[in-house]
């Protein structure tokens, strides 16, 4: 099953796509999706939706799991944010693929089987599962892996995470 | 000059357009674009960009004016709307439509010449610029108007508003 993670933002959007077939993942692809800042709004997303789009068409994923992210009470930045997600999540909805989301305590409990595990032992995770050499880069990258993993891992719940 | 204004929202998305030729405004539709709650997000953002995408196919508006909302810190429901509002713009954005974005203070002075106008002044000046019978309904359609209103008032200062 190749499934294909995404970790949201407007200035980077992580991607991570990973195969997982008889508990054994292999990495697919991994990279970023990034747009400048003195780019106009409209423009951003619009990058952001047609470089998805051309993912989805070429690595054919079976499903999309998302990052739901939290933000401090700070509003201004969840709503730019929020604006980037819903384009990612419209790219996956109109390639008919279902989509899944899933907090970074998911995310943490998912990959390391503890919520409370740091960044690096995510990471760390993320190499060996993918029998890497290295953590992947940049992070944002290794973030949307590890939410693919999350994803795979929670396939027999899969419906109790599906979106709402 | 077609002017689509929107009041941006994941439940009720207000949709106004006008056409503004020497001074002169006449409503050419104004509604609103519902999903149930109880769709998935996916679903629901898809439902949006479709229906948006069928409306400025049929209007051809040359320009889209979507409002900017603010939020008191209350950053889920900013980035559950921010998701909506993404998928708004990149609508107008796939159409190659210019878009222009408005803080509600700005809509209130484009509207009615005052900042700090209440909600009834603004629905009444809408009436009347409009020539309409009654002040439109719902509020969501009403609002996206004015949005539409203030761009056509801006017109001067476009530039100074353009989305960044």
């Amino acid at each position: 099953m190749i499934i294909l993670g995404i970790d949201p933002g407007i200035a980077i959007m992580g991607i991570g796509i990973v195969n997982y077939e008889g508990n054994q993942f292999k990495p697919v692809y991994y990279g970023v999706i990034k747009t400048e800042s003195k780019m106009a709004t409209d423009q951003r997303l619009r990058v952001i939706y047609e470089e998805l789009n051309k993912l989805i068409d070429t690595y054919n994923p079976e499903v999309v799991a998302i990052e739901e992210l939290f933000f401090n009470n700070n509003a201004k930045t969840a709503f730019v944010v929020g604006q980037a997600r819903g384009v990612a999540i419209l790219s996956a909805a109109n390639k008919l693929k279902e989509v899944y989301e899933y907090t970074p305590l998911q995310v943490k409990q998912g990959v390391v089987g503890y919520g409370r595990a740091d960044k690096n032992q995510v990471q760390q995770m993320i190499k060996t599962l993918l029998c890497l050499e290295a953590i992947p880069k940049p992070d944002d990258a290794a973030d949307a892996l590890a939410v693919a993993i999350c994803h795979a891992h929670s396939g027999n719940f899969k419906n109790l995470f599906k979106i709402k």
